[in-house]
């Protein structure tokens, strides 16, 4: 399986880039190409001085769509539905939504769009037959980039296609320490990407770093 | 201080009843009086048979918030306006609210009132000058009652007065192993009650039991 990643340039991106492509083949895609270049030349140099192979390759948003089976979605929610409409071949693929739509105002703010989360916005613009699930949603853009740092959190992944489901638990429990849990239906997707404003107040009010979560 | 648990014979009530009871003093409310006796009996023989002390009374709703200093709303969201506009006396009160409004359909699902949660909602018709704080959201029923286990969780506070999160928050770290988080004020509450369905969710899909949180 490869697994492709748009927008796989900024801090949660080139974090997870860097991590599967330890494990797994890795497409890496930008808006601008020359950058998803410099991401894949981090990943390289990074495996390369830990004496570690690394499978990643760069590309366009495009190219990473149309040459992977699963493709996470490593954009802000005010960049989705702009990326998403400007790539065609999204038949049949896996998506992962790692997407929060939230605010920072007196503290940070859920803010979903009408139609309930970002997983149900990027289903609706998405062909019918796109088989998404959440998942990666509460885990810190710094703790992924933090290549040396064992990630041990809970991933809750929602969706309504079991097989999919399976694909994207069997990634997650190949990643560090996390361990995925079924948490329902992609319209439970709202409470996942809620628990991410929670965590950044937690961590703000508490005066803790990158708070993640366990289910115990 | 004593705390006052308006409800206190339901399963989560009584739990909360016979762990606070050996901590402090407590009086534990029903509509029916006869049965806050039963729990009453309850903590007492329970604690009794382990040789500690317990302080619990029993009373009516409205006796327990005559005179309680901090109030636990121990009761499910349906019961929550009929049993609050039957009680009077809740000015300068600190109440506690634990509620999660859900339903079970094909799994289980938030269904906050128009005001966005529980808490807002007990807010809106509680004097303007009572101080409520959500806690306790997210540990199961079962939990509270196996009154010999640890409760080693992490509990999310949400509240608009300083003063009485501050207080709510030494009462949760004064319970078994639970530790307090300062989760921001009362409008956040709607992520913490959400996520009492997620980690029912979680637990089925997933053939666990009792599952709660930890912020690590």
């Amino acid at each position: 399986m490869r697994v492709g990643i748009v927008g796989g340039t900024g801090e949660i991106g080139e974090g997870m880039a860097m991590r599967l492509s330890r494990i797994m083949d890795v497409c890496v895609g930008s808006r601008e190409v020359q950058k998803a270049h410099e991401t894949c030349d981090t990943c390289l140099i990074s495996a390369k001085e830990r004496g570690i192979n690394c499978s990643v390759e760069p590309g366009s948003n495009q190219q990473v769509v149309d040459e992977s089976d699963l493709i996470i979605l490593a954009i802000p929610f005010k960049h989705v539905e702009s990326t998403i409409r400007g790539i065609t071949g999204w038949e049949d693929k896996i998506v992962v939504s790692p997407v929060n739509p939230m605010e920072r105002r007196d503290c940070f703010v859920y803010t979903p769009p009408t139609e309930g989360s970002a997983a149900l916005f990027i289903q609706k613009i998405l062909p019918s037959n796109t088989r998404i699930c959440t998942a990666f949603n509460n885990i810190a853009g710094n703790r992924w980039r933090d290549i040396d740092s064992v990630l041990s959190y809970s991933v809750p992944v929602c969706g309504d296609d079991p097989d999919a489901k399976r694909i994207v638990m069997d990634l997650v429990d190949s990643i560090s320490e996390l361990k995925s849990f079924d948490a329902g239906p992609l319209s439970s997707s709202h409470i996942v990407e809620s628990i991410t404003p929670l965590l950044l107040n937690v961590a703000r009010f508490n005066k803790m770093k990158d708070v993640g979560i366990r289910f115990v």
